[in-house]
């Protein structure tokens, strides 16, 4: 099963493709889509829709998993990145993939096992758990595997509850 | 030249399309994209997108207006709305049109003339300027309709600045 991770931004969208084989996790592709200040807003959300589509359509994820919006002091930024995130859930849907949505609270819950973690043990433990030789940078690459692996979990851990519920 | 508003949301998006004829405003069709609370919420954000887009197509107008968000008290409302925006800024942007942005303060100012005019009273303007009969239902095509004279208003001054100056 492969899983597209997804930080939400204008300025820069970290992606994260993963394959979870079995219990393991095999990182796939992962990376920013990034879009120039001085563009026009409405031209920068086309973008991001374009070269989302275009990579979704060249790995080929069976699920898609975006950190939800938390509530921000900037909120005209906070208002921005949901427009993105809207046009990103959109490109998704077209193509039919279920998109899951996690809180930072829950992914750090499941990338560290609590949710008051900091974000460079988050990121260590995204290192390890794909057995990568640095932490992917910028930090919103890191950020969206974190999303992808968060999603992975909580996949094993509901086939583990419906197995439990089988017997 | 022809002029969509909008008036964002996900539940209801209230559209107007409109003619400025010379200094005449002429209304062409209005009325709002409904969607089921009970649809999820991506799948809401693809018929409000492919929605949008179908009208767009049938009345084909030459540019957009919309209204900017303002902070709201409830914040996972706001950002749902964000996402609507940034799906519907899209479809008129795949089809090349430009996308002019109004707060609902610069909307109170272009239709009654003062940014603290009350709802009823901007409707009746609406009523007033597009000769109806009644004020439409729900209010937000009213609204959708009042920011689609915003923009027209705010044309026509751009237009008379730029003759102003041509002398």
């Amino acid at each position: 099963m492969r899983i597209l991770g997804i930080d939400p931004g204008i300025a820069i969208v970290g992606f994260g493709f993963i394959d979870k084989e079995g219990s393991k996790l095999v990182p796939v592709q992962y990376g920013a889509i990034q879009t120039d200040s001085k563009t026009e807003s409405s031209l920068r959300l086309k973008q991001v829709y374009d070269t989302l589509g275009e990579l979704i359509d060249r790995y080929k994820p069976d699920a898609v998993a975006i950190e939800k919006l938390f509530f921000n002091k900037n909120v005209t930024t906070a208002f921005t990145v949901a427009e993105a995130r809207g046009v990103m859930i959109l490109a998704a849907v077209q193509r039919g993939l279920p998109v899951a949505e996690y809180t930072p609270l829950q992914v750090k819950q499941a990338i560290v096992g609590y949710g008051r973690a900091e974000k460079k043990q988050v990121q260590e433990m995204v290192r390890i758990f794909l057995k990568l030789s640095a932490v992917p940078k910028p930090d919103d690459v890191a950020d969206a595997l974190a999303i992808a692996i968060c999603h992975a979990h909580s996949y094993l851990l509901t086939q583990k509850i419906n197995e439990v519920v089988k017997r």
